[in-house]
């Protein structure tokens, strides 16, 4: 039989999320006709991506060590975690540069329709490490979603004498009350911040 | 030193054409995340294609064998030749299924600016094969650009006793005259066809 090794390749990379089978096609020929040495790196990275990727033993965020880089980075601030719910909730906010605290990923939400409960969140290796990381606030940054936010009461219902906090939701900076969705508008008005005149 | 290897993937992906870094974090974190079998699929098919994939040794079409599956077929019609610029248009006339005869891909179009002379584009390659397989009609899909019509015009001129057309270029099926730009018009009406009533 004759091999289609091209139609292989494109079909392969329909698997990307958002890739159909003309965008793939345009990246196989791509990479077979301009750009093989970096087709090259990119096969062998996504090797070992797959092979030495796994979660970081203690904040459960992707990483080729026991500790993520920011778990063994003894320069974050230990006594304050975020709880976020993706792994692309951290590299959010870690673009911004504003957070030196440790992570807590949860990898999902609370959804008991589909059998995603605290345990599958890791909600009890959250509490040990609030113990033992002697950790001074919780931040929660989970959605604003229904199970983002029975997610977030969830956890601050299971943890005493610590402070715990909650990410702001409003009009987002630079946004015109106009085009902003009434949810958040609504959303905004009820977590209205008093304005001190100092 | 801690390596990143998920910043390196992340990297790497966006080799892709048209990926950019927040397109290649969603491509990594879902490759890693959710469908790990997909992406070792992805890096075994992406590395033998660079391996294997190389020029079909008649039609300089990306083919894993000597000759590719056209050229190999004996039920193609192998009197008709299609002239076109790159294998992303051999495959667009393949997926339209009303093509039935074989193909010569020159890699390019003529362009001195950039070097590229009828060498480049294997125009003696493909002389010789109208002579050795008999081509009754060339067919030239060159793009309808300065060079490809200056590709399409030196081709015709180095023919002799053998039928040369040109596909059509024109208004799109089902498109408006007035959402038409003015330069597909006017070769539109250049190239218009007599009607003939039967």
């Amino acid at each position: 039989m004759h091999t289609d090794l091209l139609n292989d390749l494109i079909n392969s990379l329909t698997i990307l999320p958002g890739i159909g089978k003309k965008s793939a096609q345009r990246m196989a020929l791509y990479l077979l006709d301009k750009n093989r040495d970096g087709a090259d790196i990119l096969a062998v990275t996504l090797k070992n991506a797959i092979k030495e990727i796994k979660r970081c033993e203690s904040c459960r965020m992707l990483t080729s060590n026991d500790l993520c880089k920011i778990c063994s980075d003894s320069n974050r601030e230990n006594n304050k975690i975020c709880v976020v719910e993706n792994p692309s909730d951290v590299l959010a906010i870690e673009s911004t540069g504003g957070y030196r605290g440790i992570y807590f990923v949860l990898l999902g939400r609370l959804s008991p329709i589909d059998g995603v409960g605290p345990d599958e969140l890791g909600i009890h290796d959250l509490l040990k490490i609030l113990t033992s990381k002697k950790i001074d606030e919780v931040i929660l940054a989970t959605s604003s979603t229904v199970e983002g936010d029975a997610t977030a009461i969830f956890i601050k219902d299971h943890i005493t004498n610590i402070k715990v906090s909650r990410i702001s939701y409003g009009i987002p900076i630079g946004g015109e009350l106009e085009y902003v969705d009434g949810n958040t508008i609504a959303r905004a008005i009820q977590g209205r911040v008093e304005v001190n005149v100092d």
